[in-house]
């Protein structure tokens, strides 16, 4: 009984200590993420110009115009026109605009992921939808499991409350699922829409800043137990701040959800850095000194503190703050869209090793150790049961 | 790399078979959950009255009055008294109720479950909360860390869109997550107030039945990795009925949550049942002829279809059915209040077989299969890290 020789990870206190070399046992790879946003588009001078003309006599106008000129986001993408997206037609009729376009952006999203990965929906043990900015019961994989032909089998967790820390929460607890079962795949899927969440009534500083900030992006990759091309995860862990709970959070109300911004957020990586360091360290790793760092770009200051804290050049946040540039903070599907970058950009060499971490309310912060690895010769595991489809012909197809 | 021998479960398919000698490696036991009720209490006569003084010219109130009086359910927990229960005050006058009767109500169960485990708030490394008739973000789990001192590196896992059937998902992935880190031990908290979510205006024969068949309460118990005394989780799976995902759903609205009941739920069964028979069958185990069951109560029809089509005897769900008639259906917590009755009756001999099984919406089975297990002569396998409370002190400010 037992398997004293198992991958750990538990990371601050250290109680449970493991041998590096143990880890390679282990070989659940994180692959090519598929993001896809939407078609409507709203530059930086756009929103200033919205915040200008809707509050007009707002006290702090200057304060939050300046405020979103620094996140440095350029163009957000999303789900509707935005004349739509500035009226509030109630809670209900939200929720029914999140569903009808999860159903018909995320499918899509779906398949390029499991094409890229070379695996079929059969294939897929368990999915994990996280998704902040709409609610449905049952979630959206009860509707996915029938509709893409994933098996009945197919385990759910489906997480709505971990808001932007979601995207590295869904890779850790796939990461686990692969751990308990190495022949396992998981399928992650994030789908924000953040703009369904905009509320006109809130016009406090942090509400101002958060209606130029986020965007709404859809997300999604597979971690494929055996094989594949991309981060073989080897540790993970989380970390709470402690007493932070109401920072970031949701007021919930007849109007859905109202996001509530604490001005204390943007200073959080001065404490979340030494769990960052602490997690490496336990993997004989220097959280100073690794090969890629894909972290969420919550806002400007996030990635330029975690620079600063972690004593990394700035350059390293390159595919985070291009996301956020690009597409704004799209909560929980920014990991995945700063990993895609990464591909895009040819990947790393085999072997280097980097780090990969979510934050969001709690504050939470979802972290991942890994390194590099490029699939073998054979690219699938389970025989005959893998699509035939070249790397070069699915490439042809993709959206990003 | 890879470790072939390790326990696999994979249900329906059989494409990944296993040796069943091979799971006894793995000892993640399910360890005696804690449970309360809130102290308000309505009888099945006041609800049949008030159904009838409330819906007085309702065309189909004579089908309601049958259909409440056949759920056998005798008393019902509420978090408020019945006049207030009956009041809308508003979706997040709801909400707010929501979480100030989950701090106030939570910390104890869990506290009473940890001490029934052996085990302090330190030692557990990951939290489970699975509740769908309330929605904070973040969940009550960050809260919980800080309030009752787990450790900041502790993870959270909040399901709120599983309904009913996420008590068995918790009990799942707290199997999951002790498989991949065996020396782990699992925290999972249901905290279901079916109360909050009646909807005055709902007045579809479903709505009436449900008004009269849910009711409140609280379970919390520990999955730990080494030790303890419970249920030895060796195999789990999950099962989802094709094109049933509109049939218990919620409907979002500014109102709050809208539970939606098709008259074909009871009836599921039926197709379920092969789903639990495959699943023991992969386990070399013969689901007609365990030793104990443990199934979500949803309603008397299927308790009663679960003895028909699994040929087992209606006395095997008498937990379940306790659970029903007592606090009505509790929705995640059901499952866990079942065990509870089982381990209060003594629990079984050692080695004895046994299936857990919650139903929820998707339509989702959520599936266990474990062995009785007694603790060994060691309590505790942390050195140093054990509260030394005898479990007889212990019992004594038990609730339940």
């Amino acid at each position: 009984m037992g398997t004293p020789e198992k991958v750990q990870h538990f990371p601050a206190g250290g109680r449970k200590p493991s041998a590096r070399r143990k880890q390679a046992r282990f070989m659940a790879t994180l692959c090519r993420p598929s993001v896809s946003v939407p078609e409507h588009v709203i530059t930086m001078e756009e929103t200033l110009e919205l915040a200008r003309r809707r509050h007009t006599d707002h006290p702090q106008l200057p304060l939050a115009l300046r405020l979103i000129e620094n996140t440095g986001v350029r163009t957000r993408h999303i789900v509707q026109p935005i004349e739509k997206t500035l009226e509030h037609p109630g809670f209900e009729d939200r929720n029914r605009v999140y569903e009808r376009e999860a159903k018909s952006r995320v499918p899509a999203v779906i398949q390029r992921a499991l094409d890229d990965a070379e695996l079929l929906t059969t294939d897929i043990d368990v999915i994990i939808y996280v998704s902040c900015t709409g609610f449905m019961m049952p979630s959206l994989t009860a509707w996915l499991i029938n509709e893409m032909g994933f098996d009945s089998t197919t385990r759910q967790i489906p997480i709505a409350q971990l808001g932007c820390a979601a995207g590295g929460a869904a890779i850790n607890r796939a990461h686990d699922f692969c751990t308990a079962y190495p022949e396992a795949n998981a399928l992650i899927v994030a789908c924000e829409f953040c703009s369904l969440c905009y509320q006109p009534t809130d016009i406090g500083v942090g509400s101002l800043l958060s209606n130029g900030l986020f965007g709404d992006g859809i997300a999604a990759a597979v971690v494929r137990g055996r094989g594949g091309t991309g981060v073989r995860l080897e540790r993970n862990g989380s970390y709470l701040i402690p007493k932070t709970e109401e920072w970031i959070m949701y007021d919930v109300k007849a109007t859905g959800f109202h996001f509530l911004l604490d001005k204390r957020v943007p200073a959080t990586m001065e404490p979340l850095a030494p769990a960052l360091k602490s997690l490496a360290g336990e993997h004989g790793w220097d959280a100073a000194d690794l090969d890629f760092y894909i972290v969420h770009a919550g806002g400007p200051r996030i990635l330029d503190d975690l620079s600063k804290f972690l004593q990394v050049d700035p350059y390293a946040f390159r595919f985070s703050r291009a996301t956020l540039t690009e597409y704004g903070n799209i909560a929980s599907a920014v990991v995945l869209d700063a990993l895609r970058r990464l591909f895009d950009e040819g990947g790393v060499e085999a072997g280097a090793r980097g780090l990969l971490a979510g934050f969001g309310p709690g504050i939470t912060a979802e972290m991942s150790l890994g390194c590099w690895q490029t699939a073998d010769v054979r690219p699938s595991v389970r025989q005959g049961m893998t699509r035939d489809v070249s790397r070069d012909a699915t490439r042809s197809v993709r959206q990003t």
